[in-house]
This record gives structure tokens, C-alpha cells and sequence, in this order.
């Protein structure tokens, strides 16, 4: 890996030469004091989008009313998923913005494997969101008649090991719906390789990219992926609890059948017909009336991602995150601390974890310091049971971000000024 | 049915005589040329709400960022349940605001369902909105076992025979789930008598909503109503497309387990175990993370609601629908109009159906006058075949406006002015 010097100056330096550097402007920044490392749970709010809320809430629903749908909410959800079918390097027509990642999830899984009744396994791993697990686990109960979910274990609650992975595939073709990059640790799998093992056994896959999307270059067509979703509130930066996006492969779309029929997934909604009679292609994976304001929160943010390009996030991502684990060599592994993450980029997204014994007490000091101190406040994310994890969102997170807030942990648990905070656990994504 | 004068003096009279006309001024309402009576597909924005949204956005998001969650958004469907279960006659720990009206009657189908294998029929009607039977229909496909949808037929697309009802439920015990208020017609079923028989036959109650919430006194703890959905967008003016709620009576909480197994769910959502454990009581029916700005948008409205009271909204709501069909009986009847709702007022939700062969046309008529004649712009619904959907939403409807509606009404039908709009529909709730 390469070194960095410790030094302030060299955060500066990196600041000035780096390319994005402007792309911080865009957003609502107005307290210095404020290190904000939790990009990758709640990304922050760009400027253009307290605009455009305004307006719509104004002008949109206070003066448009009902009209409001013919002039744009109803296309939401697809003209929303063509930016990120964008983002994600699928077709625009593969991709749709609706509901939540748990219940798009639920209905991928549950379409799939009822498309599918060869495949009776739903293989993930113990690394993935315990949120995804509990769908898969919910269908498996649902459909029941003898379908399984397989847990992969994980190896130090760090990566998983794809031999493994590979091995269990081909003895049994299933459906491998796993997280692109995991939340805890960061590991991240090789997206374009999985996907050719589990078809090479017969399998779909379908792949998690809450903590991909907009900070790792995806190619969802280029790697034959079959199923995704993904959040909007992390990376892609649309505001708190932001509906998720779908995507379906295009040939696939017709083979399947959400367990949601929804009037917006049918063929022609306004007929009311009593039927049900699913939409032609992607919108059939539609529910029902979208959540305007909150949908309406997406747009401008996913033009900032797509005006900066995600090729450079990414390569300002590992520069930065590189840095980090400089710093984190050079001064809080002598204190203690573990990394939680790989140490190879390539495994990487682009969060870092650091495992420490007091983890939470120490997001505590980062995150509420002695005011008589005059420290800068730090977010992380406390993750049990022992990670502090640092999100790095390249469009707005400064080098000098990362050595303030390593530096603050270095005098943290150099002082164990840690000590003086509860135990208790009460945190939120 | 009491008779009003056709003068513009009495409906400026009765807006005087109105003890809630002041609620009007809550309401953005900065067009005096523009009527809207579409109050039951989406309601007004208030003023409150603006403000609250605006402070959501630009202090929420923008300042507090990820921990908004530790301020409040976290509780956000247990609050804002709270406060519709007053508006709906139930305890605060029976109502959950999330996800869509579909969504809800998904999770709450399938877990009655799943939870009374005796019961394998659902007995709907054909009053009912599509959208609900669409979920139905989708929850038979996907329990399979013989399960089963009853429709029963409605009386010339007005109302629904109760007789007929009571036989189907009497030799079929089954989940019985019919729509309040009917979307089109306005029928209004008798829910404390209709589901006293659902018992009596042995089985299950599962009311919509949807067009009572807000509207209509609603006392489900009484009526031992078993589950019921409703969405915020209409009498509840939650805003364009915001969130659902859903009913679980609470001795049938523990009971009942929904397909969605959801992290919001769940018994502790950040211990991130990772089995699926069902939270107790009325929270094992949230799924996932909250659409934030969507949610924010209700609270302020439901305050308006409880303040005005809904005994009181409900009278005035009788009083203004009489005094329309008093108007359509004097001026429209007799242009060969049809009353698509029960005479009745003790039938009949807060809207009203006037049918037309050329109900569409003049829809377009009301909605997009001559700028030439200096006309009012009117805001109905169009429902297909032939319902032209005159809302009354009492908070903000004058009596004027429905004096000037109803004159609009008489003459474009008596000139024809509607031959001048294109046939082609395309309608958006």
C-alpha cells in the first residue's frame, strides 16, 4: 500500500490537486466543525435538491394539486430508474425506483424462485444485512415446499471465502443473492466472476448494491446480472429513507411475476379493470402510487453522480480510503485498533471499518466531544459489535476530513477520553 | 331530502353560518379562479405542512443529517399511527403509518390468511377500487391450496346488497374485505353491522379506508373491526402519494405474522441478528426504513383534523353533498345527468358521482375553460364509464365553490361547450 505522509500539509496537498475538489459546493456544508464520515448511511444534501423540494412542495402539490400527476410524479419511478440504470450500467428500461430495498428485494426473491421451481435454495452469506436475510427468510416460510436459505459463513466477519462460494454453487443451483459490498466490513465480492459461476451451475443471481451504487463502477449488463436493488440514501445520496431502486435483465422481465400485484404494475391502470393483468416489461415490478416527495428528493442528486462520473468517484475513493488506512497504520494500530476491512482496494468499497473493543464508547467521543475541548465533532457509524465504521463519499469528503478525524481517534483512545461515555447502544443506519 | 335555494346569496349564507369556515385559511388556496373538488384523491397542502417540510429539508437532512433518525424519524409510524387511530376510533399501539395502501393489505391478507387456514376465501365486491382486488388476487395466486376470490356484483355500479353479502359470508366463513367508501359511487357500507355478520359467520374483517379516514366518523375499536388500510393522500391531506397506514386489532397482533419480514419488524433492529425475530405487537408490521420526507408530510394535517373535529367535518360534509344534489336535481337531472351516488347521506361517503355519456368531455371542459369566457377552472375526477367525481372535502370547501361548480356543470352540458374537447382519456388518482 502506498504511504502517506502524516502530516496536515499532505491532506491539503491532496485536497488541491484533487479533481472533484468543486463537486463539494454542491452541497449543504455550513458547519467546519462538522466532520461528516456517514455518507454511506444518510449521504448529504445537495443544494439543487432543497430547491427542487421546495418547489414541489409549493408549487407542485400547493398550486398543481392532482394535475401534479400529469406533469411528472406519475413517470417517477421510471424516469428516476434510467439515471441509475446509468449509474449501474444497466439498460434504461431494466431499471425502476419504488418501494423499499427490503420489499423490492421481496419481490425479486419471491418472483424468481416461483419462476423457477428448480431452485430451491436461496444462498447468501452471514456478512450480508441481517435485513435481507430476514426476506429470504420470510419467502423461504412463504413458499415453502422444501425451499432452504443456505448461509455462507463469513471468515473474521471480514470477507467471504468464494472458493466456498463456488463450491456450494455448483453442488446446487439456486438463486445467490448476496450484497456487493458488505455493510459492516466493506468487502466487496467480484460482481462479473459470481455471476458466471452461479450460471454456469444454472443459478440467478441477484445482487444487493445499497452500498455500491454511486461509489463503485457497476456493469450490470456487461456482467450478465440477473436481479439487483439497491438504496438511494447512501451514496446516491437522496435523502433519509429514499425509496430503493429494482432491476430486472431484460429477458428475464416476462418470465416474472412479482407477489405484489399493483395497480402500477398493471397494463393499463385508468381502465380499472378488474383484473390483473401485468404491465409489459419492467413496470410490472411496480406496486402502487409512488411517495412523491420522496422520490422527488433522487433526481438532482443522481445528475451530480452522473455529471462527476462514477470511474472518478471510484478512483478518488481508493486514494482516499488509502490514506485513511495510511493514517490508521501509522497511528491507531499501535493503539489497539484492528482494521475491519480488506487491505487490498480491489476487495474494498468504499467504507472502512476499524475494530476496537471499546467501539461504540469511542463513536460516542467522536461524535459528542468535551465542548470546553474545541474538537471538531465526528460521525461515524458504531456497527456491533466492535466496528467504527468510516464512510467515504468522494464527492464531498475532504482529505483533511479523514486526517481531522483520525486524528481525533488517535488522541481518543490515546487519552481514553472514551471512558467518560455510557454503554448503552442506541444507533440508527 | 331538504331542498336549498339555487341562489348564489344562500351559498354565501350557509359558507357564513359554517362554524368551520375558518379552517379554509389553514389551507393553501392562493387561486380564486380555481375550484377543487378532488380533495378524495389528493387533499390541499396546508400551510404548516410547508413550513414543516421546508425545516425537514434544509435543518433535518441538511444539518442534523444521520441524526435525524435519534430525533424522531425513527418513531415516525408508531407517532404518526397514533394519531390517525384517533381519527379512526382505535387504541395508538393498533395503527402503524408505512408503505402504500397495497402493501399493507398484502401483508395484512396474507398473514390472515396464513394465520386461519380455515378461512380460503376472500369476499370482496365490485365496487371495490382494482387495486385491491389486483393485491387479492395476487395473495390467492401465491397461498395456492385452494384459496379463492369472491366478488360479489354490484347494483348497477351504486351499491352493493347487503342481503346477498350476508348469505355469501354466512355459508363461507372468509376474510371479508370490502372498501368502506366505495371510490366510485360513494357507498357507504354499515361497518359496525356488516362485520358483527363477518363474525357471526366465523371469519375475518378487513375494511379500506381509504375514502372514510378524515371524512367519515370511524369507531373500529367498537365495531371490533379485526384489520383495516387506508392511505394519508386523500381527506387526510398528507400530500402527494405519502404513506399508508395499517390496523391490527390488538389481540389479533401477536396472532398474526406478515410475509414481509421486515428489519423495521424486527424484536431489535441494531443487534443485527440474524434470524428474524417478530417484534411485538403492531411494529412487526413495518418493513423497512421510512420514505422520511414523504411521512414528515402528514403530521401537520392529521393535527388539523383532530382539531376540527370529525363529527364535525362529517356534518358539514352532509350538509354540503345534500346542498350539491339539491343543485343537480334543480339544474342537471333535468339535462339527462344521472346520480352515480345513493340518495341517501347515510350511504354515502364525501363525494358524490354525477354520470354523463359524455362525462369525460366535460370533465376536460371544467378543468380547462375558454381564457376567453373568464370562467372558473373546476377540478373534478373523471372515472371511467361516464363518473364525473365531485369531492367535498369539508376543511376547505365552500359552498360557493360548489354553487360555481354545479353552475359550471350546467353550462357546458346545456351548451355543448364539451364537443369542443378532444375523446382521448388519460386520468391519473
Amino acid at each position: 500500500m502506498k504511504n502517506f505522509s502524516s502530516k496536515f500539509s499532505t491532506a491539503r496537498d491532496l485536497d488541491r490537486q484533487d479533481p472533484l475538489r468543486s463537486f463539494r459546493d454542491r452541497f449543504v456544508i455550513d458547519d467546519p466543525q462538522l466532520i461528516y464520515l456517514d455518507g454511506n448511511s444518510l449521504g448529504r444534501l445537495p443544494k439543487n435538491t432543497a430547491d427542487h423540494l421546495d418547489k414541489a412542495v409549493k408549487e407542485g402539490w400547493g398550486k398543481r394539486l392532482i394535475r401534479g400527476w400529469n406533469e411528472g410524479w406519475f413517470e417517477l419511478p421510471q424516469k428516476l430508474g434510467a439515471k441509475i440504470a446509468r449509474i449501474i450500467g444497466a439498460r434504461p428500461d431494466e431499471v425502476l425506483v419504488c418501494d423499499s430495498t427490503s420489499i423490492n428485494l421481496f419481490k425479486l426473491t419471491a418472483a424468481a424462485l416461483r419462476a423457477r421451481p428448480d431452485l430451491k435454495s436461496i444462498i447468501s452469506d452471514s456478512l450480508n444485512f441481517p435485513s435481507d436475510l430476514y426476506i429470504f427468510q420470510g419467502v423461504v416460510d412463504l413458499l415453502g415446499d422444501q425451499h432452504q436459505l443456505q448461509l455462507l459463513p463469513s471468515q473474521d466477519r471480514l470477507t467471504i471465502n468464494t472458493s466456498l462460494l463456488q463450491a456450494t454453487t455448483q453442488a446446487n443451483p439456486a438463486l445467490v443473492a448476496l450484497t456487493h459490498v458488505a455493510f459492516k466490513s466493506g468487502f466487496m465480492y467480484d460482481m462479473e466472476k459470481i455471476t458466471h459461476l452461479v450460471h454456469q451451475a444454472g443459478g440467478l443471481s441477484l445482487w444487493d448494491l445499497s452500498h455500491s451504487a454511486g461509489a463503485v463502477p457497476l456493469q450490470l449488463n456487461r456482467w450478465e446480472v440477473d436481479l439487483a436493488v439497491g438504496c438511494t440514501y447512501k451514496y446516491l445520496n437522496g435523502g433519509p429513507g429514499s425509496p430503493a431502486f429494482l432491476y430486472v435483465r431484460k429477458d428475464l422481465q416476462e418470465e416474472l411475476i412479482p407477489p405484489l400485484w399493483g395497480w402500477f404494475g398493471t397494463q393499463n391502470p385508468f381502465e380499472f379493470n378488474l383484473d390483473f393483468e401485468p404491465a409489459a416489461g419492467i413496470n410490472r415490478f411496480n406496486v402502487s402510487t409512488p411517495q412523491v416527495l420522496s422520490m422527488l428528493g433522487i433526481g438532482p442528486a443522481l445528475d451530480i453522480i452522473l455529471e462527476a462520473g462514477v470511474d472518478r468517484i471510484r478512483e478518488k475513493s481508493i486514494q482516499q480510503t488509502s490514506y485513511l488506512l495510511s493514517l490508521f497504520q501509522e497511528w491507531l494500530e499501535p493503539l489497539g485498533c484492528q482494521l475491519g476491512s480488506p487491505l487490498d482496494p480491489e476487495q474494498r468499497g468504499s467504507h472502512v471499518s476499524i475494530r476496537h473493543p471499546e467501539a461504540y464508547r469511542i463513536c460516542q467521543a467522536l461524535i459528542n466531544p468535551v465542548p470546553a475541548e474545541n474538537q471538531p465533532q465526528v460521525i461515524p457509524d458504531f456497527r456491533t459489535p466492535d466496528n467504527i465504521r468510516l464512510g467515504i463519499a468522494p464527492l464531498y469528503t475532504s482529505f483533511a476530513d479523514i486526517f481531522r478525524a483520525l486524528d481525533r481517534m488517535r488522541s481518543i483512545i490515546s487519552r481514553k477520553t472514551y471512558t467518560g461515555y455510557p454503554l448503552e447502544r442506541q444507533q440508527v443506519t
